[in-house]
């Protein structure tokens, strides 16, 4: 259906707004009409938001999460375990492990996860630097937390090959059951895993 | 759960992100790291698109439609029927309206309609400006189409009022079964309408 737009201005901002992921062009016009209703101030400072968050952002040197300052309030946390290292895809999973409170280490951000029907490759991800970051020997063991998918195992087994050499111990997040989910509904790989990678019932009283 | 963002920028921007109708602050979230993998020139371009509309928008004088000149392109279109003005509450439904093809004449925005509830007295719609425009005689026909709720015919008898001195017949837009609708799915209130509203055999054979 060609939708004419009454206005250049308002068929511009449906065309960045429909863009957007998740966001046709029905529900870009439902929040262009929304903007409209707000005071010109309240527009021009959800705009400007938008363009300094892309403009200022800065990421972490260290682990390359994403950071005002130089080096972010985690790897500058004096109270968390510098040894260990969780290698994860992105910073939604940084303030995912971060919400469980289970975790008091530190993290790698590689930025996205190899992908070569995306034309993501090793080279565009943060893995030179974490194998620099391992090479200077303060580091003991790295969790890989990457998603359970082809290209996650894919990644999981790269960095595991680039850090033969390190003296570090690597480990990978359990798969499992979901805590609070019944058998009789989990997937079959699932729970072949949780079958497979079982544990002594002592450490889970521990717990 | 507190969600702890790792920088200031990130965190302004989910915050106006989730200020938007329908989107809460997980999906600003994705919408954030979306555009953090934009060119900056990119998001440049989105940000001021916004804040364009909301600074350049502009009504057409005759209608009260969105318009980026003075008349709009449909009030300034010689080929419509001037006799005839469909009284709307927003953009949305002219342009629903105009996708339909079968309406010639021209509009009328309200900008809304009236609804205590939420504040919205008949001074903040385009009511007092339909009545001038309808004193002028040119117009012989108007059409209500807003919506079939209680505010939709509040504002409807409002306007029917208003102009009871005024040379216009005043027609509502048909309420009844959808074309395509099965009977028994319809609901009472409008399969009820369409049978004290139906019309002569004779002239949907017209149609």
């Amino acid at each position: 259906m060609i939708q004419k737009y009454p206005s250049g201005l308002l068929e511009s901002a449906v065309d960045e707004l429909s863009r957007l992921p998740g966001i046709g062009r029905k529900t870009a016009l439902r929040l262009a009409l929304h903007l409209l209703k707000r005071t010109p101030g309240e527009v021009e400072s959800f705009g400007n938001a938008i363009i300094a968050l892309r403009q200022g952002i800065n990421y972490c040197g260290v682990c390359h999460n994403i950071s005002d300052e130089a080096v972010c309030h985690i790897c500058s946390d004096s109270s968390r375990d510098t040894s260990l290292v969780c290698v994860v895809e992105n910073i939604k999973e940084v303030m995912a492990i971060e919400n469980t409170g289970q975790f008091h280490g530190l993290y790698h951000v590689l930025g996205g996860i190899i992908s070569p029907m995306d034309g993501i490759g090793p080279g565009d991800l943060q893995i030179d630097s974490l194998v620099q970051r391992i090479s200077k020997g303060d580091v003991k063991e790295i969790i890989l937390a990457l998603s359970a998918t082809m290209e996650g195992d894919m990644t999981n087994f790269y960095i595991y090959r680039k850090l033969s050499d390190a003296k570090v111990k690597v480990s990978i997040i359990a798969r499992g059951v979901s805590v609070g989910d019944e058998i009789e509904y989990a997937d079959e790989i699932t729970l072949g895993r949780s079958i497979v990678n079982r544990i002594d019932f002592n450490d889970t009283i521990k717990l």
